[in-house]
């Protein structure tokens, strides 16, 4: 969900600034492209891909590598949590429908899922299955090692599902961005489908797993596909634990600004006057940057790879919001290397550099904090040279084909008011982020359809589902953090940041996390007896 | 549901036979299109629609008629079961997207609804919802007296809305049938859609409906999207009642021969001898019509409005064999016109005709027998000239859409063998229908996706509904007639034929429907009061 704040950035409470935004929003996009291009994109065309085709469309490779080696093949950084835990597992092809709603397109296209059965109990043993996020699914697979943890427990096999349009799974291939056109597939409805059609597949051609009950798991927009799919499909999985699922962060379901009011709320426990330093560096950066050496200052100040200009100031100020933003979400007790490599508890060492009484340091002080402050996530490992403004995260998230989906589907509100939170105030204007969408891909978005068709706050009729939030975790804001049933039950790991609890167990986790774990689980193993029980055949 | 069997008996079991089945089934789609031209197609162009807007796309008409009235504008015969029953409702437009799974495609189309709120308590009394099937929605209106009878006693708001592609709801006009790209939005996930919003909008809109329960129901195909409408939107609708819902009438659910059974233990409780006479009377025909002299004999004896060709004969017997079928589908135990107007428990009357014995009579006898028992049927009213082997059922029904679903999603194996019912025997062929659908709609339909989106047998996580099903009606074959769970429940009417139960009470009905209609009724208000206990505000 990295991607999500930046639309939500790019509703502008003014005209003018509206038409600034969009302007960096489109640039932002362009390089994205780029990275998409030469990462995930040509991979699809490699030919070892495409020149092996095994019975019934399913085919598959091995991979059996170390997790360290593997983020550092798609991060391009060294995994700093790395434990030399052995990754093994098969990388493999199913051919899905592109069109799951239509009959018109009867196109498919190559879906990759990731398989591991090392553990697996093939009588009828469960299958944990990862419903693929909005980016590559090694990255994710190699980032919820708690599956990887649990799985000889269960005796289940694993599988990651790439989301439709993300990674190597591009129902048009090269040209899935190029248009409208080609982007008419990507929505959540289709990708619920395709993870329906692959598991009853799996279930149907892998020897063993007929009986095999199926447990969704996900994170962020993963957790809330996981959290829909047991809603949509519960045929096709016995239950879901959806970790940092905001689904309810949709519109006139919870008041927007508490997003940001939980950003500020990590920054505040913290480090003393950490919050309110941030809250005054943004008045700050317009008295400095007033004059062209304010502007010099800045950038150098900052090491950005690119001088700032007068009109790029937005951008900038966006920049940074997001980069506290991506903290929040990030704010893990150990070294850890998500979005960014970065050290245990980062908000805490951020907050270092911004302890300063507010009131008696100049404008430049203030600013030379937050530059060291925002060092502390885009240089921990020393490496990079100088900053830059267009990038906040990892180049393993699917950036346009998020934009797209927030642009249609995935209207989620987000607001400032600068009072409860730390930030520029700033309205949500749905009218200008859809002229925004309608601008960038020629669509509107659809501000009701989520509620529609996930069913919004009514969701009491469904059953087993865990909706797992962590506290610091900002996404929390649209998280169902209350139980709503028996079997529709909220976990809350109070200093947990995003998804904390699907990564691997580590020493340093907190014991709130290893307990909501251990819940996880038995309520797994609850769901796997029932599903015996009621076991029906064919 | 009155055009599935037709495509199912374009299942040919040989290469000759498909052949010609699938001439004479273009045949009839040609002549469906002329009739729905001139019916229910250019409704829509009629300028009081399109000149009138009211507030937010939510326009209504005042409709005040007697049913029989309406029954004679729309099916050109009087309704022999008129009571004389005052129907009075507004018919209302509103402006639906035409793709709710995608965004390319954003225009909106006119959806016709009925309402009558004549009895709604409008402090939250519950809206009983109609979800349209594969017709004109003023006929099922006007065939669902359930709801008109049970309006009071709830204190219900009675809403039909029509189903996308039939009557007037025609998302392209006159062109909604013009080809596969205008087609490629008739999908029952598309309807559940536009009922989900539909609903939505009505709760926000219209004052006192903010908190009001809603209850689909449906019968036939109407009753398999009341069911799934509860299952996938039961944020939506807090029950269904799914009346005669062959919703598991999918590949690999239920045997495919159940069906034909059915209309042949039908047919054998009516009379004496009565199947026996119809499986000996296809060799019969087969036996007179091997000379020129014997094909118009047959003519003549069944006063055709076309004299047969030898070419015509898998035709004729596909039209006997459909008539058949929908006289047990209307077996009804009072005057009533459905399908066509016809006498109390019909199959009785029919089988008068055909109680000798069948070692004493010639073929001409025997065939003599079968028409007569055919005019039933067909000239109940005694006002038909002649049989036209065309036709079988009223014109309300959207023949070519339903033909196109049968070839998409609705894919609903039938079979005979003879021995267990008294047809030829005919496999089920789905590589022969799927040519079939292709050479026809340029489509191909998906056997397996219907069990996959809407959960095949496994619906035990779901609440709140109820099958009703009919011990006559040939769809029971697919019907859930056993209790699934404490709220998913069956109800069987031993002596109802198809949807008897959502009939207007009559003093002919057998004591088990009307148990069942004060069954669903405690149902209902059981629902009702769940639903005000969880009530969840906006």
């Amino acid at each position: 969900m990295a991607g999500l704040q930046i639309s939500m950035l790019r509703t502008p409470s003014s005209t003018m600034k509206h038409a600034i935004l969009t302007r960096r929003f489109f640039c932002r996009i362009v390089l994205a492209t780029a990275d998409m291009r030469s990462g995930g994109f040509v991979s699809v065309s490699r030919p070892v891909i495409t020149s092996i085709v095994l019975i019934l469309s399913l085919y598959c490779f091995h991979v059996f590598a170390l997790k360290s080696q593997l983020l550092t093949r798609h991060g391009g950084v060294t995994d700093l949590n790395a434990q030399d835990t052995v990754i093994n597992y098969e990388t493999c092809y199913f051919d899905q429908k592109i069109d799951h709603f239509g009959f018109l397109e009867d196109g498919t296209f190559k879906q990759r899922y990731l398989v591991n059965n090392e553990h697996w109990d093939q009588k009828g043993g469960p299958i944990l299955f990862y419903t693929g996020n909005e980016g590559d699914i090694t990255w994710f697979c190699n980032n919820t090692g708690f599956m990887w943890d649990v799985a000889e427990d269960l005796g289940a096999m694993l599988v990651f599902a790439e989301h439709r349009y993300y990674g190597e799974s591009l129902p048009f291939g090269q040209d899935s961005y190029s248009d409208t056109k080609h982007l008419n597939y990507l929505t959540s409805e289709q990708a619920l489908a395709d993870f329906s059609v692959l598991i009853r597949e799996l279930k149907r051609k892998v020897l063993g797993a007929q009986e095999s009950p199926v447990i969704a798991i996900g994170g962020s927009y993963g957790g809330m596909l996981s959290a829909w799919l047991r809603m949509k499909y519960p045929n096709v999985v016995v239950g879901a634990l959806a970790a940092s699922a905001p689904i309810w962060q949709f519109p006139d379901m919870v008041p927007c600004g508490d997003f940001y009011k939980i950003v500020t709320q990590d920054f505040a426990r913290s480090g003393l006057n950490c919050d309110s330093n941030i809250r005054r560096s943004w008045k700050a950066i317009d008295n400095i940057t007033a004059t062209d050496d304010g502007l010099q200052w800045l950038s150098g100040e900052f090491s950005l790879c690119s001088p700032l200009k007068k009109t790029d100031l937005d951008d900038f100020k966006a920049w940074l919001q997001e980069t506290w933003v991506n903290l929040a979400m990030v704010d893990y007790p150990y070294e850890a290397n998500f979005l960014q490599p970065l050290p245990r508890w980062p908000i805490q060492v951020v907050c270092k550099h911004l302890n300063f009484d507010p009131s008696s340091v100049s404008d430049y002080q203030l600013l030379g904090g937050i530059s060291e402050a925002a060092r502390v996530y885009y240089n921990y490992t020393g490496n990079c040279p100088c900053l830059n403004t267009s990038s906040t995260a990892t180049g393993n998230l699917g950036f346009i084909g998020w934009y797209y989906q927030a642009c249609t589907e995935m209207v989620m509100p987000l607001c400032t008011d600068g009072v409860q939170d730390m930030f520029e105030p700033q309205d949500w204007n749905f009218q200008a982020f859809s002229d925004e969408c309608n601008s960038l891909f020629g669509v509107r978005p659809r501000a009701d359809w989520a509620a529609t068709v996930y069913g919004g706050l009514d969701i009491a009729s469904h059953s087993n589902i865990i909706f797992s939030n962590g506290g610091l975790d900002p996404w929390s804001s649209g998280g169902v953090t209350r139980n709503i049933s028996d079997s529709v039950v909220a976990i809350v790991i109070p200093d947990g940041a995003h998804h904390l609890d699907l990564r691997y167990n580590n020493e340093y986790d907190p014991h709130t996390v290893l307990s909501a774990r251990i819940q996880e689980v038995e309520y797994f193993k609850l769901w796997i007896t029932q599903a015996r029980k009621l076991q029906i055949p064919g």
